[in-house]
């Protein structure tokens, strides 16, 4: 026992690795259904699904049509939404609805809700009745909404009840939700009154009245609210599940703290992407798609760019006379962008957290204005030196530092400004801010620097 | 009731409203700690934490001083990391120890974790001796490793044991832990043979072992493993809690699915701020600690497009023939740097969440090679006219749309290759890769772009 190291799962243990890969391709090639099950027997179904993602196109054709009428429906939740798309409409009907019958009704929302409508309702057809309706009353909520986030099945207890009352209706209960952490105490007419974990219940004894062990502060979701207001609330309060309620407060589902992480992930995500100008993409998507969708943020940034040239294009002849302007310009443009790319991811994350609001606006606007001027003197001072040293001209290095000042003070401001603007006017402040941005430092930095040029050198 | 508007809570009933701010910081110039309290009762601690990092300095100062001893600890846990370590310092020790009392072991440990050693120990040493060696045991763990994050406090029993005998044991236990949802089966060594969802044993009949019911395929987390692997674990096979054992395999706590959650939007948001070139910097922190947190990122900026500077310089007998390529330069840099930022962006994300792999990497790197080539193309017929109208030079044109192509071709290929390599390399992608990828973009285009205008236009 000299060596420990094995004692310890590697960090593959969590996730693929590629031998698994593999041997599923080549067990598909083979077509031996029996060992392909083998193989994916043990695997839970996220890492399945991760299997379909990652292999070719061709290779997942013949997967599944190998896998057949033994595909699991938790498989097809887990994939992402293009290709889950992709792989429904190109399963066999029957094969679907096989495969969707055992799922909870949520699960079974979350794949349907994306399908055309003849699909969607042939699949519907196959269910059964109570199942059927619930998916269809799920489907009315908005799509964003709690109530397509909300598992319907939900443990009541009355308030008169007692622990053993509970207990005892546990036991006789045919089905009891997947996962549930809180029994909801409710009134007669299915208004939530309290709340009491499991874990409480357990520890009291059995003739302990609900009513004495529940939780009466505790929040409730309306169930058309958005649910990146839900993940808000469940990260800033630290939830594990809350009971969702009708308009009249009448208890309707119930979102647990796992919904909730999925969709805190995406809107981190999605933030992340907005502000690269990437928009609503799968790694599995084909390069047509792929190639349409990046599209726009580029034409976008063209227009833009454009604006940029045409400030230039005032001061051709500064440029005729000291061709290092032109030299110095890709310089004065990156800096400026950086900069605001900084303060803009900060402040975009910070109103997204709520950790930017109308209270320390002010302050933080100031802070990055001085930021941005501080870090502009410093790097004035550098790119002066560096203007001197290159081209000897210490006229050039006072313009060039001059120009930093401006550009990054400009940074800073807009980088701050025009995301909290955008959010004041109901715009998502990360899916336009970039273009924004950089555009107001190119113009602002080439401006300044050709300009100070003109005044100063010629 | 034609009016149900206000039947749902609106969008600030979460987080705060200005209009309570403000309440509180009337109070606090009223000095009246009574009303302070009122005003805070009702209050979450998160939202009390985000009050004071909202509030100016000698607002805080003010508050914190009218507060007293009253202080509440959790409030000090959901602070930001900056301004958390600040309070603490400036809070007497005898307040501070108050605070700290009554907090669960992991909160301690997450509190002095950042401490400076001789506030730490004075802290500790205030402790009552089981909480202190909990907390200097988990102090042992490296930072960023499963045993600072997970809770000690841990609901065993024995395999042999019977539904009955849990729920005996429970209703005896003169404390249970704050939150859990498993109870975790061991065997005489404490090693954890089973899980067993609460849920589980309240619908289970008294006399039923334990053995059972228990889930016997689960995963437990080794005490020294990366945070960050635990989160991408919870979130890929949808974990509630998972046990932590130790080298020999022993159980020394659970990690619960909150924990994990904060993990992985904190992860998330790195590989955004690193993108950006932000680095570990809150919404708190002072003019001059931003600034100098900013800097070197900028720094390097300035190096790579000093860089591309010097390619320019090359060719400044190119530029003073042709004024117009001096105006058309920052196009060329600007369409390559977006289109390699909206593949970077993709790529680190896709390695974050271990969809790329080694499975699927070529087709990835040839789908955005592709992508940047078709939209290349189609770019460069766009600006090729746009260099026509504008210069009414078509072959300028020509020059614009031949440098388009081969500089979003080199921002795909950069944008994926990059981060790849970064990471085969065991950097991190999302740090280094934007300086990088922008000075292969930047210069491949200006080199293409003035390359081409020297051989076709002179």
């Amino acid at each position: 026992m000299t060596d420990n190291s094995h004692d310890f799962p590697a960090e593959e243990d969590y996730g693929l690795n590629v031998s698994l890969v593999e041997a599923v391709l080549e067990v598909v090639k083979q077509g031996s259904q029996q060992q392909l099950l083998g193989l994916l027997e043990p695997l839970h179904e996220a890492d399945i699904a991760d299997i379909l993602e990652q292999i070719s196109p061709s290779e997942r054709e013949s997967l599944l049509a190998l896998w057949g009428k033994e595909i699991d429906g938790e498989v097809l939740s887990e994939l992402e939404e293009g290709l889950r798309d992709e792989v429904m409409r190109d399963l066999p009907d029957d094969v679907l609805a096989e495969a969707v019958r055992d799922l909870d009704t949520d699960d079974v929302v979350y794949l349907v809700e994306d399908l055309d409508e003849p699909q969607q309702e042939k699949l519907l057809e196959r269910l059964d009745d109570a199942d059927r309706v619930a998916v269809e009353q799920a489907l009315t909520y908005g799509e964003d909404s709690a109530g397509r986030l909300m598992q319907r099945e939900v443990v009541v207890a009355p308030a008169h009840w007692t622990v053993g009352d509970i207990i005892d209706y546990m036991r006789e209960a045919d089905h009891l939700p997947e996962s549930f952490y809180d029994v909801i105490v409710v009134d007669p007419m299915m208004r939530p009154v309290g709340e009491v974990r499991l874990a409480t219940i357990m520890g009291a004894a059995r003739e302990v009245p609900i009513a004495e062990l529940m939780e009466k502060d505790f929040r409730t979701i309306p169930v058309d609210q958005d649910i990146e207001d839900v993940a808000y609330a469940f990260n800033q309060y630290h939830m594990v599940s809350a009971p969702v309620v009708d308009h009249a407060g009448r208890l309707v589902g119930v979102i647990t703290i796992d919904d909730a992480m999925e969709v805190l992930e995406d809107e981190v995500e999605e933030d992340m992407n907005r502000l690269a100008g990437v928009g609503d993409e799968d790694l599995t998507d084909k390069v047509w798609r792929i190639t349409k969708a990046r599209f726009p943020w580029l034409a976008v940034n063209l227009a833009t760019s454009i604006l940029a040239s045409i400030v230039i294009s005032q001061f051709t002849d500064v440029i005729e006379a000291i061709v290092a302007l032109a030299v110095l310009l890709p310089i004065v443009a990156s800096m400026g962008g950086n900069a605001a790319t900084q303060t803009l991811t900060v402040a975009v994350r910070a109103i997204a957290t709520r950790d930017l609001t109308p209270s320390n606006a002010l302050r933080i606007v100031l802070r990055e204005t001085l930021v941005g001027l501080m870090n502009g003197v410093v790097f004035a001072v550098i790119i002066g030196i560096v203007g001197v040293v290159w081209f000897g001209d210490p006229m050039l290095g006072v313009v060039l530092g001059l120009a930093m000042v401006a550009n990054l003070l400009v940074a800073g401001m807009a980088g701050i400004l025009v995301p909290i603007t955008l959010d004041k006017l109901g715009a998502d402040p990360a899916l336009a801010s970039g273009a924004f941005v950089t555009t107001v430092t190119d113009i602002v930095g080439f401006f300044s620097f050709l300009g100070l040029a003109a005044l100063m050198l010629l």
